[in-house]
């Protein structure tokens, strides 16, 4: 990573801070906004941008919220004017109308949005400036359709192709290991000592997906341990005490943790690519692995379990263990897809429900959210596209038989 | 740049090269591209695309017609579906009817391309596509329609803020100088030593910007000379038996060379944030500058003296200066912005008309294009933005005084 | 150059590990030895060095004896092949009796350290050779001998212009910075978060010297604090909640704690070259920097005090500076250099003594060893050498009106 | 550890150029010399040498040759001195007597260039001082003496484990493949494109030995040809119509052309390492090589021949082969070793004369030297150590039977 860092920090973050705008341009905002998406706009934008940025970067929350309904409100899109060109293009398809409706269909904060993001180091700004809005937006309709352009934008931007997948460890820079530790949203990172532990081991791995425009800041990562055989429970892994190996004799790769670190890029998915692109990434550096899984919390399952009346005790590890098969499989939302998040995403990303694990995590969270219960989700890369599309169109879960078996006997139990 | 060349290549341009497909994917193209905006696209798209990529790339001319007359006609949007939306929107405007029209008034040919570049190295191939597309294009409506979907994309792909200035220099891998010789489009480089004559010597610059998914291929690029005093003739800029001079002796930066380096990417405008990088980089470098000019071309004089059936000696230096100033003041389109294409760029700019000079590119293709003129094109960094919005706006261009001079000459002389 | 980039991490570092031996050589150490300074060993010794080096890295100390002992023996200088090499030599001055002199006077033992150098990766074994060396020759004169061969190549491997100065921040690797927690030895850094207070605030560096061959070792390093006016204690310099001041705002540097790294490399100095290239490179950094001085340790000083059968009250200021100075100035070991190592140190490298604070570390340790006082040397660069040849050969102490008054009420209060 | 990365370009090429000292001293060659060697040298001796360094690069030869013979009279060792030295030691060997007598024995001007050494960027110019000492020595004892210890010391500065091994290619800087160009020694490149076709096809390698501390200087390159098969011929190898291959295709490496690239770096051997070192690196690169081999040229044979009297017919390739093989087997210097200093690089290596090609090398160079002779030395690394053994103590050459055969012929044909 420190090349990346090293590569664009010494290019632009250093060199062009965000706000070393020359004069401050103290006119109102909406005079900056108009400018910049004004004709001389393009060619001229970047100190009104750099202003502009600078501007918001000094708002308070009542001012970010007003900032915010102006371009709702005074940069959207003009129904007359897109019927216009709508009709215009309908009658007669030449460049020309088509260039005015894609003009009109789009509203003009969008164009406002890549003008601001001339300004190197601006893409960072924006994705806090969206993590903003989502904050403060509270279900008003026209700052969440406001929201739909930045995330539109950002879809964009931070498609896969401009991503770069970097290794972390304990050679990495101690900001970027910081931000690792103020991060991680699964299994907490107590201390330097035990981010240590989750990085130094020859059987331990983490990896990041970084913008080269925000070179500072993971995306998202993954934290893998490598092992012989599949896990049961998270305390097993993360021992302190466990017996090391070498990456040549591990045959399983488990990714025990992953975390999304950017509010501002919520729905924009990066996660099943991760997934794939760190798992083609290790079977390249050990190929003995033969087995690609999560270890993941079933972070709903207290919550159902409380309102269904279901109580259990800890210790009926049988029982939980059936339950939470059956919360798994068979608990859906009203589209039809899983209840539980972390199930949504995985069968989502084409993975098999693989094992059922109970006192598997043992923690104060852990006991909390998921009863001690644990999940593997299995990562078959020849049948993922198979089981994605089956989940995509038909939600079709894709499961082992031990897990369907536990889940018939919760559903027989409850007859 | 080896360090973006190390970051970039090493991350993704090795690994996984375009069309490291597993298996071939011998479907209809039409089935492909379908597939590939479907439903389980944005999840599993990624062998799609890949598979996509590769045919592309085995196409001839005709089948790549083929192709982009299949993006153009079935993967336009659909004007029913957006007038509905539209009327939808407009009665209610809510986050949900928002989406819809998003949807509905882009067409899926723009999610299409953004999903081919999830592929890691796909934006080069992309970028080599709409190359093929201008190429075939031949005016054909919805292909230039399907063009502007292209530029759309490109235009916020590479966005400034996303570009890295990089130093070409003696320093730089063999592969980049290579592109750099074959890309020159302004005065040919004729040799290694020809190139090392314009990047080895304390008093000659060249900056390239780059994008972090091309990293190994400059978008555009300038050649500066740092001089005392603004030279008037490239001969003499370019002349071997010149005395050098340090950077620090320096006043003035001449950018006396200008290329553009992907087809693919017309239309989208890096030169202006060029040239003011490169004058902030080099400011810092070399405090002592003081002057920012151009040595350009006059390619449309020409012409324009043999449709005007205008003749002049080429010895007559005057007139000819005279007849340039004039050309360049006082000759414009039916827009109202001048004639002559390099003039448009550099006033679009900001930059001022400054000096007019006679037998100042004595080569061929000097003579032919421009009967052996050039002009300085003078930026002054405080003045820029309003000498654009004049331009822009009003269409006035900047000049100095003698230049306003001689062309009151032609006009004298004409009348 | 960037070739020299991932050079040393990605060429030598991962590649080629010490001890990837292929077959294991169990001979004795003694045949090892002699066949890696034999006929064949210049250009085989490859293997054997290796072999060398994994046997040595299982050693116990007792077997670790040993092998010195044998170099110490049966690697020495024949003085029967000196003498007669010399009278040669003395009789007619040619190219081959001083070649046959030269092997002769050199003891068979440093080519043996040299060839095991060939190994990528063993220098930092023999510097560890050496620590334990050190640690087990408990006064042996023919072991002590054996340290001046080791001492003798270092010198010339670790020369200052093979060093490379790196500024510590709070970008570099953790892995670096985990050492330099281990390493430092004036000030304890108590945590990470004691270690991001020494270097992530704008008025503080750190800086150490690497050695291209040990790129995963600091040699020696110090810690810098950027201020305006020269401080009087460590407490007040390091504390949270003092103002924190912008680089460009300081005037002073203060080197307050520099730290060898290496026991292996001891007697080898580095701290001169490093202040003088230090003051070098900040004060590009920050022009404001006037004053470069350090705030330093007196570690003699209370057991001096003791054996003198002083006791100073710890508040009474005025007495504790006046001593102190007293001490500094005038106590002297044997050979006339001051009696306090701190003082021949920077005394050493021209520095002048500037000023003496009481009550400057009340920590335990400063207590205890210097009763609380403190002091600063300063660098004055034009006067550097002038000060360094006066002591070096007149013992003459450079110290300011201040201190010399300080002192000489001292004595007046003795006499 | 991208520590390292910027590390010695940015560090210290391009900070602290050599000859940036401040005043210029003007005193006699001999105050600076005897300054920087005396008591306050180690300390300060930076400002001394450099100044020394930047006087010395004034020189013309006479001056150049005067500096030469100071160092070779003035500051060598005094033989009573180390008489004196000696005896003390013999009658008692403690530290204190090995150190007067390591002193004593070690001339003066082996520390006055490791103080040289100091500066950074030093080295390269001590370099190009010895490569100026073996131009101007002309055979004088005290040049030769003074040359030994240019020799030792460099030995020990150059020594294998300092070395780095990158390979050069298409991507390298520009200013590295000029050097290469310049430096081939044995197969010119006529051109930057003729240099292309050695770097940039896929059946081609490039690899040199870089020092850190002078990072822009090749010292030693090999080209490689990956092949099926053991080439006969360099025009066959080289030739642009061959059949290019993929690197997994190769069975076969093939090292056609060594380079030492620095003359005062001569007699310090690189080359085995580096064939070693190569070999290593491609074997995993390329797993499907088992031959290593090189193709050489034979450059006493024609000498030979001539001496001998004996003429062959350029066609008759079966009398050249024969008298070849006998040439390289069968004559020898006075020292038991073989005429050819090629075979004696190679065998000394612990090669095998392999095979012996007529009409392999029709340059002018080519025919010239080796009357279009040939041949193989096969590196059988398993091998290797046994075959150095017997070269090097009993002057044994390790050859096929084909070359045996070969070489008996000829000497049947002569008896």
């Amino acid at each position: 990573m420190t090349l990346l860092a090293d590569l664009l920090s010494t290019v632009f973050e250093r060199r062009y801070r965000l706000g070393r705008t020359g004069r401050r341009d103290d006119r109102p905002i909406e005079a900056l906004t108009t400018e910049l998406i004004g004709a001389a706009g393009e060619a001229s934008g970047l100190t009104v941008a750099r202003n502009l940025l600078g501007r918001y970067a000094e708002m308070d929350d009542d001012a970010k919220l007003a900032f915010f309904h102006h371009l709702a409100r005074d940069m959207n899109i003009d129904a007359i004017r897109v019927r216009q060109a709508l009709e215009a293009y309908a009658a007669e398809q030449t460049k020309s109308t088509y260039r005015n409706f894609m003009q009109a269909a789009e509203p003009p904060r969008q164009e406002l949005i890549r003008r601001l993001n001339q300004v190197p180091g601006a893409t960072g700004a924006l994705v806090a400036m969206r993590a903003d809005l989502l904050r403060l937006s509270q279900g008003a309709d026209a700052l969440r359709a406001l929201d739909l352009d930045f995330r539109h934008l950002f879809a964009s931007w931070f498609n896969r192709g401009f991503l770069v997948l970097r290794p972390i460890n304990w050679h990495s820079p101690a900001f970027i290991l910081d931000k690792i530790i103020a991060y991680e949203a699964v299994h907490q990172i107590d201390s330097w000592d035990d981010l240590r532990r989750r990085l130094e081991p020859t059987d331990r791995r983490c990896f990041a997906f970084f913008h080269p425009a925000m070179p500072d800041e993971p995306l998202i990562f993954v934290e893998v341990a490598l092992t012989r055989g599949v896990p049961g429970s998270i305390q097993g892994l993360l021992a302190e005490s466990r017996q090391m190996i070498e990456a040549e004799e591990a045959d399983t790769a488990v990714f025990y943790s992953i975390s999304n670190c950017q509010e501002g890029l919520a729905s924009i998915s990066f996660g099943n690519s991760l997934i794939k692109q760190v798992a083609a990434d290790l079977s390249v550096e050990a190929p003995g692995l033969e087995t690609f899984v999560t270890l993941s919390p079933i972070p709903g399952f207290a919550n159902w379990l409380a309102d269904q009346d279901i109580s259990v005790r800890p210790d009926d590890t049988e029982r939980l263990r059936s339950l939470a098969a059956h919360y798994l499989l068979d608990v859906k939302r009203p589209d039809g897809l899983p209840l539980d998040p972390v199930a949504r995403f995985h069968l989502g990303n084409g993975a098999v429900l693989h094992q059922v694990h109970a006192q598997a995590n043992l923690s104060d969270k852990g006991l909390e959210q998921s009863k001690g219960t644990m999940v593997n989700y299995l990562y078959d890369f020849g049948k993922v596209a198979q089981n994605l599309e089956g989940f995509a169109v038909e939600h079709i879960i894709a499961a082992s038989q031990e897990v369907r078996a536990l889940a018939a006997a919760a559903q027989k139990a409850a007859a």
